[in-house]
Formats: structure tokens, sequence, C-alpha cells
């Protein structure tokens, strides 16, 4: 076990771009507002050591590093964060598992599967030697809203889930003369809005449901198939958008959708699931509000709930300000770090964990072969004991 | 052509049901809104004598019959509205066309692609032989912010689109225990959500974009496969709800969501346009409103207009009240016939017609085939010159 | 008793303008979808005699008539609605009501307050003596949600009602360049927003608390205390836009503001109520709709719920359409002339009678008495029998 | 000028309660968001030794200390953050300012008029002698929606207001079986929602118009007037909720409505604008967005635009996170240490200052004023060149 003494944990950051920032916010903010075990903001590891002292002292690190290998070596490094390009994923955190530290990683777990693969086998294995804690940034669980939905499904409250809705609307890539990137590249990216949008709406569909999806047919389009580089013209070789409809083992379906062209969406995750019992909707860009509807209720009042989820009985919510007093975006990464803490001073399973990220990583990959031939359903035949956490409840989750 | 004197048009109205009834209404409505050449509500047709007959007296119709080809056959009548159930519309239609008369039919145009051929081919010849006007009562098309969507689109407001999405939501059959209905069976229905529902959005989808279909890949569920009908446990033969991707010729996509089991949502037909100049989002259950965003904005005041369409500027609204005084449903099918009846006496063309109710149904059957083959993409090989009306905007709307 | 034979009941309607179409809607609307006592439109008046034969062809009325005394002199007449301007509704409602005519007068009951208590007096009298009905047209308390929001107050769902919010905000005098016109002199207007739009305000608090006011401190306002009229520029000599603070009888607070001038508001009726047990909200534009608050919900999923209002179980509703069809303003009349039919069929009280009536004129007066002296609250001494009706929900409405 | 040498300007922040917490997050997270002068978090003042030690080792202050005039007293002490409850403002505040120090102060200003006026003569006086800058912290300022609200107003895109709206509803007094607090006596509280509410309410119809009031007509009520305390039942001696008519010397009216016992809403800090060109709404739980509409828009496409106020050009946003992702509440008070340090280093005057502080003590006086006479209109007579500075939009504000 990495904390074997009484010492504060230290923790170790690697990369200081839009996630590592997210990340440095949570860690600077989670001792005001949680009750967690001492820890220290340790090392920030950055290849530039320019850039990354700089950084380090606006993000409140202790010290800096460029060699990510010598840094999970140190025996004071408890917990590693990773924030790197979600290529380099596999082989820190394998590293990071394998020198029995405990490893946040940045969703989604990898670019391909065969890694996600890997990096679940080798946390299950770290788990078991060293009692390392694994677990995939997938940061939207723990706005405070979308654990309300997922403490309304176990409670029954929307009874059996029938259909649900997932859809990730962005439109930065509206303008077809705006520049190629190394996002637009599948060799660096991985996918387009596939695994930077869809694998959040496909990991909330898992959380959510509490299922696991057998059946999958797909649609991707790349609306501007090239634009300009350094070098002039060049192929854009990842989705502008994708679609799926998803069948779950509960029979339930759910309809997919993701773009990073959709024109005045700019931060549009969208949830809505339809049960036997009750409705629920979600929207990311009114992150604070959750649309509950109960069919119990009787029919001359029935109607969408917008409940403004800042009660202190809301999951988190006694932490932070008096009811109304509404939550932004980066919270979700303060209560991320606050569960990833807790369980490790307990010594308890964490969700999402790799197991989850791979689960979503499936339906990912499920995706691109369905859209790669035309459609037909993907039928996954995924082993039911590793899929079968997907979608668990966490259970040191504060609902 | 059927209007050789200068008396007014006569007007049948076959079926007396829900749609009879909201057909009733637009006839009863029109003149004292609208400036149409003058016609007479004369026969109110159906098969139970005593029904009918008290049905006329609410409605407001001059004679009834119960026999429709006595009705057809008489030189009196000028117009046929057909309001029966689905399976019935091609025979009615096609003889009301060969006998000289103008005909609006109910949504959708057919239950089968045969049947909506037989009707579009009918259309086509009665036009050259008798001048007849055929008309699909797609009445979408004439809610006032429809109509305007479609305008937006026409003048280059959202530029090039991309995406769209449109789904149609209703919840009542949520209840897994109501009861096994004619609506059920695939005999009597053609289909589930598929014909009722996607038929509408599908419409708005061609009319919207003035594109054509050329890809589709679907799947379609039954949640409820059983349900308790009068000689005990009965196979429900049509489906709850359908999924679909449809690529069209411009090279844009859209999806489409249809349920009747969507929990809390009433009668949510939405639809939202992606173009690279403009986005658009509308909503059935707020039919009075249409969101509109415009990319020529500078960014710190763009945002979605939520449009009230109630100014005497737009769509049919100077017949109406003053602005801020809203409309209801029924609006769109008073509309619909005063555009029938201003075409008839214009001789001029009316959208939509029969070759736009065969688009949407080619477009139906693709989304069955597709899913009867497990979502594969087939590939519409629709002759250009029949379907390259579906979606053209009416001469005669009032845009 | 004027309806001593069994023939149908004969109405004469005299204004053919805004509200003259409006009630004619109603007229023609309201025997096609409820169960009302035969009536016949039988006369509609006006000066203008080709005016009013043009008129009377489009919305559907038998005759015309030039003179409303001699129409109210007709024996075959029984209903007398009168959609006149203001200034001349005591006249010829005194007249009809002694007559022994049933009476529905247009809202505001009169322009002045003396008016209005000699006609509240009338009615008082004609009712005793003839079994005559007089009802003033605040039509919006037949506004499906806006009775089922009484329903709900009656029936304790919000319990004790503390605070109370009206506006009602147009903007079609926001432009300063507008014209002068008789509805901004004083003379012909009586008052600006003040009697067209705060009387709807007032009605819906006294009708929604059920109680009266004691207490009214005010201010008014006028923006463009000039427009241009025919013979150069002329004072404006209504208010533009006025604003009060209201005691009830029950230790209730109303807020009311109305204007004219409020950029981009279109009719936007917008009514708040507070109580210790839950919460309503309403807007006008949004009139299918109604927000509720049930404080009994347990906390975490306690919310305002927006009730789509169109269930068969709501109030008119199962006369109209399925659930999710909304309907549009006009609707509203159409439910007063049923409930006004069906007083006069059953020899029942309707609400709002003129006593109703008055005691909206009463706040009004009460309004430009206190802004008037500087915002002074000004008691109301109203004598409770006579004011005590006001607010009282109709035996006879649909609840 | 307190910074004279080069050394980093070191906070003392007294009072660690809700604001407290607040302002700790603010010093915590600015530094790594916004490029701000050096700065040290270096005192916690609170009364109790061992609370303000483990308060700021939670919120991240290096020294903690008991006495407030201690902390004044030592020169290397260069701001002091005043979070104390009101009463105790003009105490601490003069003698900072006469210290030297550079003074933030929670709003409102003070609890009397009479504090107010003598803390606004200290800071005018203060900034001749030493340069200390003095400031009321209304974070609502620099709301990003807020902000650009004042940029839209200021950049004529509302054109002349005529009528403004402002509301703050709160419900945490409902239950009328909620216990007396010291919130609920005059003496300790000065006021009830008054001061708590209104003063950010009038706070933001000052900066908002840039205009002064010249009238007040206002009202107050206690619907709860006795409540249990600790020795039985005791009188509530402060406002449940008050409404008031204010008058600018431009002409300009606003209605402003604040209450604690407005059930269900939680935070609602609303706000309309009405102008001759445009409009304006914003509501504080929906604070990443602002609603526009702007009459040059053609009238068919005119509507009020939802701008999520997420962009980088939009105020304070291009420190954030990329668009689509929203803030919380406490960001703003980020922005107001961002504004204040940055006004430090620059030797800038900054807005809200105690001139802005006292204007709104004015205007909350006179509402006391004129409840107490029945709401008579008060009418200030207020030097102009005191509260001309009033609703200012700040020189150093990012606009």
């Amino acid at each position: 076990m990495p904390r074997s003494s009484g010492r504060p944990l230290r923790v170790a950051l690697i990369g200081y771009a839009f996630m590592g920032r997210a990340h440095s916010n949570a860690w600077r903010q989670v001792g005001a507002y949680f009750d967690v075990p001492a820890f220290e903001r340790a090392v920030l590891v950055g290849r530039d050591a320019a850039g990354v002292q700089a950084a380090a002292a606006e993000l409140g690190w202790a010290e800096t590093a460029t060699d990510w290998r010598e840094v999970i070596a140190r025996p004071d490094i408890d917990v590693v964060d990773i924030c790197t390009p979600g290529h380099l994923h596999a082989e820190v955190a394998i590293a990071a598992l394998a020198a029995g530290k405990h490893v946040l990683v940045e969703k989604p777990l990898a670019n391909t599967l065969d890694e996600a693969e890997r990096m679940a086998a080798a946390a299950v294995e770290a788990r078991e030697t060293s009692g390392a804690i694994a677990m995939v940034g997938f940061n939207y669980r723990r706005v405070p809203a979308l654990a309300l939905a997922r403490q309304l499904v176990a409670a029954g409250r929307v009874g059996q889930i029938r259909q649900m809705r997932a859809s990730y609307l962005q439109d930065w890539l509206v303008d077809a003369d705006a520049p190629m990137t190394w996002r637009l590249r599948k060799e660096t990216a991985g996918s387009g809005a596939l695994g930077d949008l869809a694998s959040h709406a496909v990991d909330q569909l898992l959380a959510l449901s509490g299922a696991s999806v057998v059946g999958v047919s797909a649609q991707t389009a790349t609306f501007t198939p090239e634009r300009r580089g350094e070098n002039g013209l060049e192929r854009v070789t990842v989705d502008d958008a994708a679609w799926a409809t998803l069948t779950f083992d509960t029979g339930a379906r759910a309809s997919l959708e993701v773009s990073r062209t959709a024109t005045g969406r700019k931060n549009a995750l969208q949830i809505e699931i339809y049960g036997d019992r009750g409705a629920i909707r979600f929207d990311l860009e009114r992150l604070d509000e959750l649309q509950f509807l109960d069919l119990s209720d009787e029919i001359t009042t029935q109607g969408f709930r917008t409940i403004l989820v800042t009660e202190p009985e809301h999951p988190y919510l006694d932490a932070w300000w008096p009811q109304g007093h509404i939550l932004g975006w980066e919270h979700s990464f303060v209560h991320e770090v606050r569960d990833l803490l807790t369980a490790i001073e307990n010594a308890d399973a964490i969700t999402p964990d790799f197991g989850d990220g791979l689960a979503v990583q499936r339906v990912l990959d499920a995706i691109e072969r369905s859209a790669a031939q035309g459609g037909a359903i993907v039928v996954s035949n995924v082993p039911d004991e590793v899929v079968g956490a997907a979608g668990r409840q966490g259970a040191n989750a504060p609902a």
C-alpha cells in the first residue's frame, strides 16, 4: 500500500494545458471545501522546463520536473495525475501503476481499445499487488445534477429505463476555414468528436443506466474533409460528428449524437432518460439544473420539475455555498479528487475505474467498426465479468 | 377544370374522428380570417348514418352521406377531403382524382409504398387531365414558426445545412398495461410511431432542407411486445419507437428519433438545423416560438433568439390577432385549407403534393428495410425527377 | 326570465373590431366543442351599415343592424354581447339589462368608477327582476392554465398566500415617433395601460387569491408626453406604465406593473403566487403552461413543474384535442361563452359578474388616486357586501 | 502610498464566515487565472483563536490574529478585506483607511446611512492623503453577464432606458416555524431583505443605468411577525419583503421587489432593462446567461437572444475555460479582487467605491422612510457631486 506512513499524500501532475489547469484547480481547492486526507501538491511535470516552472508558480505546485519517468520512480510520490495527450495515457499509467502509485488519468482512457485493455489489466493487477487505485477522469459523473440523476435512477424513481438520448454538441469547427490542427489528425488525436465528446456521453449512459451495451449501429461524418495546414490543404482524418443507436442488455435503447459543427451549441452535453415511472433531462450548459418528471404525481400537476441542484441535501453541495448559489464547470473536478482522496484513505474501490474506462472504449470502438461497415449492428461479445462493472455507482460517492 | 362555373366550391369531408374534427374546424374558420374563394361545407361522409348526422350538426356540415363513392360521383362536389384511416387513402383518393375532384388527404399519404406510388401517379395524371389538385396534409408545414424556418433557410440565413436533428416524442404507450388497439396491429395501422410520427418529422426534414434522402440507417423497437386484447394477450406488431440516420444528396446528415414511450413528452416534435451561417430550433409544444441563431451577429451578443412568431410580418399572422396573442395547434389546418383554396382558384401547384407524400413514404420504407437488415445503409435509388419536388417550398405559400 | 320558450337563445353582438372578432370566433366555435344550449348568432350591430354587413358575412352572423337601441328592444334577442369602446359600456349594458337581456360586456367594465357602480347596481336589480345574467369579459379566467391555478389555490396546494406578483408588459408604444391615437387621450380611452392591461392583472389577483384589496400605493408614468397628431404635437393624457403595491384583507401583498413600453415583451401577462405550501407562475406568452412548485415534495427533487395544461383532466381540455396539442389565445373566449350559456340554461350565478368588474374598477381608481397623491396608501373603504364577491371562484366554472 | 516597496502586497482578511470563505476563495484563486501584482494571503482575523486557526489552515492564510486593531496597525499589511457583520464595517474601515490601508468591505457598505456617510468621507480623505483605495463588495458587478449588460448599455445597444425591473427573491423564511435569529433583529441586522437583498438590486440599477435616484415610493412587510427564540416568542423587527418604485434623474423608472418568503426562488436576482433600442434580462440562478433583444434586428427574426456568456471576448472570460464551460457564483469575487489588485497597482480609481456604496445606502434609507410614511414619494436631495458617481462604470473594469 502506497501510504504506509502518516505523512501527507504527495501528488504529481503530468501536463499543464487545459486539463492540467482544471486538475490543478481541483487539487488547489479541494482542501478548502472537503474534509480530505492531508496531501501536498508536490510536482508538476512538463517537457518544457521554463513552461512548467511558470505554470507551477501560477497553478500552485511546489516543484517541477521534465521527465515523468523520474517522477514516477520517486518514492515520495503517492498519486500520479495524468493529463497528457491521450496517446501517452497507456504508457504513463501502466508505469505508474507498476510503481505502486495511485493513478488518475484524464478521459478517454486511451486512444485505442488495445491500450485501454492493457491499462485495465494493469489496474486489476496493481490493485491486487499494491492496493493502488486507478481512476479515469469522467468528471461529469461528479456534476451534482448528474450525481442526483444516478441517485434517482438507483432509487427507482424513473423505473425501468426504456429509452435514453445522449448528445454532446459543440460548434468550434463550424468555420470551414478554420485551420488544420493535431486534433484533426487520426494519428495524434485517435478520433474526433467520438473520443472527445462521445466518450463522456457513453460514460453517462453506462453510469446512469447501470446497463451494458450489447449492440451498436453507427455512422460518422466529416463535413470539412480538407483544411489548410502549414503545408497547404491537408486531409482531415477524424470525424466531425457521429451518430449511434445503442442496445443494452436490459432491452433499453439509446440514441447518441455528437458533433463539433452544431452551430450555436457551445458545450451541450444533453442527457434524457425515459423510464416507466419517470423521466430525467439534463443539459451541461445549465449544469446546476436537473429536470425530473415523476409519473406518480397526479396528472393535473405532472410536469418536468426544474430542480436547482444547490441544496445542502444534494450531492457534494453541503461543502459549498447556501442554496441558489450555483457552481461552475470546474467544480466537478474538485469532487473527483475529493472522492479519489477519500477512496485512497479508506482503501475503497473507486468509480469510474479503468474497467469503466475500458467499457466506454469498447463502445467507441464498436461505433467506429459499425460506421465502417455501413451502420450494421455490431454485437459486442465482451465477457460479462469485465464490462459488468461499467455503470455501477461508486460505493464512495456521497450519494 | 372542376370549377367551370362561378358558383362556390363545394367540399365533401370523409371521416369525422380526430382528423375529421380538425379539418372541419379549418373549413369552418378559414373564411372568417382569410380572403379565400367562396366555398360551402357541403357533405360530411361517414359509415354510420346516425353518427355522421350528429357530427355534421356539431361540426357545421350541410348534408351527410354514408357512401363515399356516391359522393365522389356527384357533379356538385369539387373538393374531397379524406380523413379516413390510412388504409383507405389510396382507394378513395385515386377514385376522387379520377372523378376530377381536388383532393386533400391526411398524412401519411398511405400505409404502403405501393399505394403511395399509385396515388402519386394518379395525381400526376389527374393534374394533366382535369387540372385537379392533390395535396397531402402535412399540416405542420403551415405552423407559422416552421413556415418562418423555411423562409430563413431559403433566404440563406442558416447557410449550407450540415446537420439536422428531428425527434417526435409522445408518451401515451408508457403504461405497459394499456390495452391492445388497432393502432398496435400492423395490418390496420401499417406501422407504429413510424407512420404516425416519423412521417411528420421526415416531411419537415425534406421541406426545410429542400434536399433528398440518399441513405438510411435505422433501428426500431417495441418495448412492450404483448398487450392484453379482448381475447387475452396479443402480440404488438408495430414499433413503439424508431431511430434513423439520414444522408442527403447535399451531404447533410440528419438524425431522427420517434417514440410513443418518451415519458413526459406529450407532443414534442423537435427540429434542429445547423448550418454554416446560422441555426434553428423548434418544439411543437411551444409552437408559437422559433429559436434562431445568426452567426453574423457579433460574438459577444450571439445567441439563440426566441422569436415569438406572432407579428403581422410572420407567415399567416396578419389574418389573426395582434402580436403576442398566440395561436394553437389546429390553426395549422386553417392555413392548409387556405392555401388549398387559393391554389384551386389560381390553378397553382400546391405543396406538399402527392409527390412530396411519396418522398416521405420512400424514406419510411427505407427505414423499415434498414431496420430489418440490422441497420445497414439503404441507398435510395429513386429517380430524381420523381423525388426532386420533395421539400421544395410551395409557390403559393405566403412566404 | 328571458328564455321562456324552448327556442334557441338568440345573440346580438355589438361591435366588430378586435374584440368583436374574438367574440364572434367564440360564438362560432363553442357549439362544435361544448355541449351548450341551442343558440343562434342572430344580429351583428355596428354604426356603419356597409361595414357591419361585410363583417357579418365574414364572421358568421345572420343579420345586421346599425342601431343598438332597436336591437335591445327586440323581443327575439336574449343575449347582448357588448364589444363597443369602453365609454359606451355603461349605457348599453344598463339599457340591455333593463330590457331583460342577458349581458356580456368586454373588460374593463367601464371607463369610470361611477359608471361601474351604476352597472353593478343595474345588474343586481336585473338579476332580481328578470333573472338576467350579467358577465364581464375577463377572458383570462378561462385560460385553462389560470383556471388550473385557481383550482390549485382552492385546493390549498399553495397554502396561505403571502406574496403575489402581477405584471402585464407590452411594447407597442416603444417608438416615440408612433402617432397620436384615441387610445392615448383620456377623454376617449379613460386611461392607458391601467384600464387596458392592469384591469386583467388585478382581476387575476382577486380571482386567484379570493381576497379583497384594502390598501394601494401607486405610481404612473408617461414616457412620451407628446405625440404627433393630425394637427401637430399633442399631449398624451394617459399613462404608458403603472406600478402599484396592493395590500389584501388577508395580509397578503401584491406588486403590480403594467407597461406598453417594455421593449420585446409582446403580451406578457405574468403572474406569480407565493404561499406557505407552494408557488405558481404563469406567462400569457406561453399560456398552455403552468409552473407549480409543491413544498411537500422532498427537497432533493423539489422544483417548479412545467405543466403542459393539455390533459383531458385539465379545465376545458376534454373538449379539444389530445394531450400536447396546444390551444391559442382566442380559446379563452370560447370557454367564456360556454360558461355563460351554461349559466343561462341553469339560471346559475356567473363569474366574473359586474360586481367582480366593479371590484377591479375600485382598485384601478385607487391606483389613480394614489398616484395623484404621490404614492400614498389609499385605504379602500368599500363595503364588504359589495366587494365580497370579488375573486370568488365561479360555481359554474368547470373546476 | 501603501505600496512603496517592490515587495508583494500583503492582505489581511477579517471574518471567516460565509463571506470570509467566499473572499478567501477569491484570494486563493485569482493568481492562477489573472495576471495580477504579487500578493500574499498574510493574516486571517477572527475573535476566536482556535476557530480562526482552523479556518486559516483550511482557507489558505499564512497567519492568524484575534485583534483587528493590531493587524491594521501592522506596517506589513497593505490591504484590509472586511467581512465582519455589517455593524462593524464603519469602525474597521475608517480605522484601516486612516492607517493608509487599501480597503475592501463587503456589501452593504454599512447598516445605517450615518455610518455610510462617514465611511464615504473617510474614503475621500484617505484617497487624497495616502492614495488608499476603498472598494465596496458589490460582487455581482463582476458577474460576466452583468458586466456585459453594462457594456451593452454603455454602447447604446438598449438606447434610452425607460423602465427597469429588479427583484431579488429567496425563500429561506417561508417556514413560519423557523426560529428567531440575529438576522431578524433590527439592532443586529439593520434591516431584513432590504439591506441584504435590495442593496444588490439597487446597486445594479444604479450601475446599469448610470443614473441617480431622485424619487422613492416604498412599502415593506413582515409576514411572520413573531418567531420562537430562546426565551419564547420574540418580535421580528426587520422586513421579510420590500417593494419600491424608483424615479431616476433621467426620467427612467424602476420597480424593485425583494423577499425572503418567495417560495421556490432560491437566489433569484432578476434584472430587466427596457430601452428605446433594446432590452436586457438577467437571472442570477442562471448567471452565465444574458438575454438581449436588439430592436434593430428585422422584426421577423427579432427576439431575446440567450447569450451564453462564456466566450473569450466576454468580460473576464479569457482567463477561464473554453466557451460553454460555465462559471459559478463565487467567480464574481475572484474578478472583484482581480480588479482591486489591478487598481492598486495602477493607482486607479475603483468602482464600486464607497461613494457608490453610499448612493445605495441613500436609496435604502429613502425606502425605509417612504415605507414609514405610507408610501409617499421621498425626493432625495442628495448633492449631485456626491451621488453623481453612483453607477458610473469603472475605468478599470475590463469592459
